[in-house]
C-alpha cells in the first residue's frame, strides 16, 4: 500500500501525517518545531518524521502547509515572521531530492481551505472561501476543487484588508486591516485596554455569556468588522460558501448569530437570502489533510 | 459567412454588432433605449437591430451585455436602476426564441471585463479584473479566459465594497462603499460641496491641472480610496493583472501616478514590485465585443 503524506509545518509544531485516500488520517506524528535552530535541522526533522510515517511504504506524493509569505510555484518559505531566521528556504527541493516524488508547498490557510472543500464544510461546492479567525485572520479560496493562488500567491490574505483607513494598526498590516479587528489578538489587546488584564478571546467571550456589556462591545465590534470582510469579499468573487475555522469561530451563538445578522446589513438584498456560513468541519486535522492533497493541484 | 452577435444594452443607447473572430467590431448600430417604453418595445428593437446588422447571414451566437442585478445563469435581467420598469425579464428567452441560437446574458462590466481579457490589455493574462470607474465603479473577474460569475451573479461588484464603516453613503450601496468615494459621481458631489457649482470629474481634473488645491484634495481623496479597493480586491484574488478603465481613467498622469503611488503603500512589500495596472484598451467598443464573446462561455 502507498502512502500519501501531509506535513504541517508551524511556529510551535510540525505534525506529518499519512492520509488516505477519503481524506482520514491514518498516522500522524508531532514534534517541536524548533524554528530557531534554522531551517536545515528542521527539514531533517521533518524527513525523519516522513519517513517514520510511511514506514517503508512507496510515498505518493508529499505536500507541505507553512506559515507564509511563501512561493508555491517556486516551493520556496520566504520569510515568516512565524519562523523567524528563515529567509528563502528551498524546502520543496530538499525533501523532493531525498524522497524523489512529487511535493507540493502552499501556505496553510490554503491547505486548510483544500482540506475543508474537499472533504470538510465546503465539499460539494464549486467555489469555497475558507477564514480561519485566530491569533491572526487568514483565508483560502478553492475553485472547482483547486487552490486559487493568484499571480504571486497573495489570494486569500484577507488579515491585510483595508476595513477602516482611520482603524488600528498592528504589525506590518494596513491601518485598519481586518486581523487588527477580529482576531484573537485584536480581541485580546481590547480585553486588556478595557479590563487592564491579560487574556484572550476565550475571557471576552465568558465575560460575555455573564452579560457584561464591555466584553460584549468588544465582540461587536469583531463581529462587525469580520461581517464587513465578508461582504467585501462576496462582492469581489461571491463564492457559493464560507466556511470559517479558528479558535474564535468556537465561540458557538455568541459569535455565529450577530455574524449572520450584520452580515445581511452589508450584502446587496438580493443575496441575502444566499448566505452561506458553515463552520469547518476538521478542525486540527485540516492543516495535515490538505497538506497531503497538495500534490497533484 | 456567419456572425457573432454582440448587444451593449444600457440605459439610454442600445448599440448591436457583428464582430469578427480577431475581436474587431465588423458592424455597429446604436437607437436610443427606451427603458420607459417597458421590455418588450425595446426587446423587439433589439432583435431588429440584430436582423439588420446580421443582414441575412446565418449568427453563431448572441451575447448581451446589460446593467445589473441580473441573473446569468436563467438569462434574466432583474431590476435595474437604470432601466426603470423592467423587472424579471427572461431576455435571453425571448431573443433565443425568435433566432434559435446561443444566447448569454451578463452584466456590462463583466462583458467589458471578458473584452480586455481577450483582446485587450489583459490580453495573455490568465486572471484578469476589470475595473471601470465611471459614474459608478463597477468590476468583472477573468479566469483563463472564462468570467468569473460567482455563486449569484455577484462577482466582480466592488462598487459596494465597505473601505470606511463612517464615510458617504449613497442610494443602495453600503455606507463608505468604494463608489462613493472614486466614481465620477461622488467627485461631482465633492466639486458641489467645494465649490457651490455642478460640474463633473473632468472639471475637478481640469482645476488640479491648474494648480487648484481644493481640487487636488479631491481628487487625493478619490484616489486614496481606489487604491484601497485595488489592494483589497489582490489580498482577496491577486490577479495577474488590472485592467481599469471607464471616463475617470482618461485623466492621464493626474490620476494613474498618484494611484500607482498610493498602492504601493498598501500592499504587502512582496507584491509592491509586481503591481500591474494597465488601461483598458478597447474603450467604448468593449461593451459590445465583450457581449459577443458570452456565447460559449
Amino acid at each position: 500500500m502507498s502512502v500519501h503524506i501531509g506535513v504541517d509545518l508551524g511556529g510551535t509544531n510540525v505534525r506529518v501525517a499519512s492520509v488516505l485516500e477519503n481524506g482520514e488520517v491514518e498516522e500522524m506524528m508531532q514534534e517541536a518545531t524548533d524554528a530557531e535552530q534554522g531551517s536545515a535541522y528542521t527539514i531533517d526533522k521533518i524527513i525523519r518524521m516522513i519517513e517514520a510515517v510511511a514506514d517503508g511504504r512507496k510515498i505518493e506524493g508529499i505536500g507541505i502547509g507553512a506559515p507564509g509569505p511563501l512561493d508555491p510555484h517556486r516551493g520556496i518559505i520566504l520569510d515568516p515572521p512565524n519562523l523567524p531566521g528563515w529567509d528563502e528556504v528551498p524546502i520543496v527541493d530538499q525533501i523532493a531530492k531525498h524522497f524523489k516524488v512529487e511535493t507540493k508547498l502552499n501556505n496553510d490557510a490554503n491547505a486548510a481551505a483544500l482540506a475543508e472543500a474537499k472533504f470538510g464544510s465546503g465539499k460539494g461546492y464549486d467555489s469555497v472561501f475558507y477564514i480561519t479567525v485566530s491569533t491572526g485572520v487568514g483565508g483560502g479560496l478553492v475553485i472547482d476543487g483547486k487552490v486559487f493562488n493568484g499571480a504571486q500567491g497573495y489570494a486569500g490574505e484577507i488579515g491585510n484588508m483595508i476595513l477602516n483607513p482611520h482603524g488600528y494598526q498592528y504589525s506590518n498590516l494596513n491601518k485598519g486591516a481586518l486581523e487588527s479587528y477580529s482576531s484573537g489578538t485584536a480581541m485580546a489587546e481590547r480585553f486588556h485596554e478595557h479590563f487592564g488584564q491579560y487574556g484572550g478571546a476565550e475571557d471576552v467571550f465568558s465575560l460575555v455569556s455573564q452579560g457584561d456589556e464591555k466584553a460584549q462591545r468588544i465582540v461587536d465590534e469583531a463581529v462587525d468588522y469580520l461581517a464587513m470582510g465578508i461582504a467585501n469579499v462576496t462582492h469581489v468573487i461571491n463564492p457559493a460558501v464560507f466556511v470559517l475555522g479558528g479558535g474564535v469561530m468556537n465561540a458557538g451563538d455568541l459569535i455565529w448569530v450577530p455574524l449572520q445578522d450584520r452580515l445581511e446589513d452589508y450584502l446587496y438584498p438580493g443575496l441575502v437570502p444566499h448566505i452561506n456560513l458553515k463552520q469547518a468541519a476538521l478542525s486540527g486535522e485540516a492543516g495535515v489533510i490538505g497538506a497531503a492533497l497538495l500534490p497533484g493541484q
